[in-house]
Parts: C-alpha cells; structure tokens; sequence
C-alpha cells in the first residue's frame, strides 16, 4: 500500500519546527533557519541551491532517502510561497523557479483555489481546498502506486497527523533551543500510536523515525 | 567554581518529563514509568532497587556519572512524597525508607516548613521556602565544595532555569510518545543561551548535555 511520508522534518530540542512570526521577510520564523542549516552541510542540499561539496555522510542519505518512490507532494500554502489570503494574480509561482525540484504533482492546501500551474521538469501545482482525506485521496490517485511525501510547514504536519493519516514521519533533531515558535506537538489530540526508532546521530543531526502502529 | 547539575532527567520525544494526573497513585503521571524503564535496565538502576545484573553500558556510565562530585540535593516536594498541603505529622520520610542514597544534605522545596529529618547513611533533608538563589545558597554552602544536583519535579527543574541558575542539564530522550502530562520546554521565559551537545546514543536512550553559556 502507498504511504503518507513526511521525511527531515528539522525539529529543535524543544519542539519548535519554525520560529515565531513567520512571514514573507522570515518564511521559516524568527531564527528558524538555524533548524535547516544542517542541509546546507549536505552534498544533498548544496546541489539543491546549486553548490558544490558538502557531506555524504547520514545525513546526506536521508535527504536523498526522503525522495525515494514519491510519486506526489501535499504542502501547505506557506510553504508554496508568501501570499496570504485572496491571490493577486497568478504571478506567484512558487520559491523555486521555473523547473520546480518536483517533478511530480504538487497538491498546495489553500482557502482561495487558483488554476492549477504546470512548470518545467513535470512538476505540476495544484491547489486544493478539501478535507485532508480527499487531498490525500487525490494524492496517491496522483502518484499512480508511489507514496506521497507530505511536506511543510508545521500546521500541515499536524493536520494529516490529527487525522491519523500520517504512515512515516522522519524528524531530524536539531541540538539547539528555539524557545519560542511554531512547535510540532501541539493540539495534537489522540495520536494513533506510533512506533519510534532508536535515535540515530548523524553528522550535525539526529535522526529519528516514526512508524504508525500497524502500518 | 561548584555548579548546580540536573543528570538522567528523562523525557518524551515530545518533550514529556512527566505523565498527566500526578499523584499518590501515579507519582510519575499516568503512563510516566515509560520514562524510566531504561534506568532499571541497568546495573546502576538495578542495584538501586536491590537487583543483581543489568547493563553497563553508555546508559549506565551516564548514571553513575549523575552522582559523582555531588556534596547536596535540591528537590521539589513531590519527589521527597505524596503528601500535599500541610504535613498532617512528621511519620513521612521520603520514598526511600531508613537509608537513603544520597548521604548528604537534601533540600526538599515546601511551602510547609518541618524540622530537619536525620536518616541512616549521612542523608539529611531539610524543608525550605525561600527563593531558588537562597535555597542554592543554603546548597552550595552545604556542599562543602563540591556540586549540587538538582533533582526533579518538572517545576522545580523548570523554577530553577526561570533563574537562569542550572548549569548543567544532561536529558535521557526516551524514544517514546506520551501525548500528555507535563512539559519541560514551558514557560521557560528568556532561557540564558545553552551549548548543546551533539546526542549521544545509549542502549536505550539518547543522552543530550546542555551546558550554560559562559559557564
């Protein structure tokens, strides 16, 4: 069966996956980028923003591991760029580019629906305002057999976790202390239960795996 | 310079140092032994509660390594028993029946003040309602030199980092999910700036230092 994964999700010591007052000048919150500077040390991630080097150590393979077998993404609307409310127009086309790092639907959560965008490489944007079981639906239809990498931010980890629709959920534990943010666990009501794997360090990480009991 | 220590202080991944609904029933919250189990599966912990064999190894090393140096405690009320309010007589002595494993002085945080307890093995406790830098005064003062250790509750490990006062935090994360109880990452206002140590993988836990910056 295909899963609902969500992989190096950057978590802080004490919870916080984005800073406070998150917006266009800050999209990841106040201080929040500490939590991603980890993949900026990964051969991984400085080919993402087109740089050489970086490790190949554990942490670079599970960012890799994150892409395996994804046949679609579902991210929340913060995520596909900073436009808040009614869209403008449809000159937003995501934090990207042209040739998005995709290359495969794109379901973007939104209030305010917008015709679906298709970029270069196969990455096609859609926006969507359903429950969290029909997008996921729509999702994996989308993803013809593959599993669905569910994306940021926080309040859409927590939505399709409160729905118990969350199958793998990868945190990479940051050591540092936020203070203050947008934390992960909160308002979670009755989890499903999960089943959680050794911690395992990594280069500047430490990896961490939930498994939903009876997956 | 002798410091103030917390060591072997075990949390949730969810950031849980505790289960809901403490009290005589549950001195550890509902569903909090979780927590713990890991320090039983040790040697340290097992001789603790009189039993023979166990591990001895990295989860191991970090307990033992929790008392060494150690001249006095401060621990919050519902660590030394279950009782509230007023002391209804002095017939409660702690969990810990005739000899203690501290042999030292122990200040146990009270609203109620009672007269000293003097038990087998050098252990003392006495009951003091003053602020956090004044009790750790009265600590250092009674350690002779050397640190002193900060026992739980959650609050009273919370109190004392309100006051920018711990030096030391070691955490034991435990791979678990308690969904509830009390939080250690709360109400913590301006936190002083604290190292984080890479995590360190146990047998069963993941060992976590925080060291206060400027220490």
């Amino acid at each position: 069966m295909p899963r609902l994964r969500v992989h190096n999700f950057s978590i802080s010591l004490d919870g916080y996956v984005a800073g406070p007052d998150q917006g266009p000048d800050h999209p990841l919150g106040v201080g929040g980028e500490r939590l991603h500077e980890w993949v900026f040390a990964t051969r991984f991630g400085r080919r993402m923003i087109g740089r050489d080097g970086g490790s190949t150590g554990i942490d670079d393979e599970h960012l890799a591991a994150g892409e395996a077998n994804i046949g679609a993404t579902i991210m929340g609307r913060n995520m596909f760029g900073p436009v808040r409310g009614e869209w403008p127009d449809d000159s937003w086309t995501g934090w990207w580019g042209p040739n998005p790092p995709y290359h495969h639907p794109v379901f973007v959560l939104t209030h305010h629906p917008r015709p679906a965008l298709e970029m270069d490489g196969g990455t096609t944007f859609r926006f969507v305002d359903d429950t969290s079981e029909n997008v996921l639906e729509q999702a994996f239809s989308a993803a013809g057999g593959k599993d669905v990498r569910l994306g940021g931010g926080a309040a859409t980890v927590r939505r399709f976790l409160r729905a118990g629709l969350v199958d793998d959920l990868h945190l990479a534990l940051v050591p540092t202390l936020l203070g203050t943010g947008e934390r992960l666990y909160d308002d979670l009501g009755d989890l499903p239960g999960y089943t959680v794997s050794p911690a395992r360090p990594g280069d500047n990480v430490t990896h961490i795996h939930l498994t939903k009991v009876g997956d």
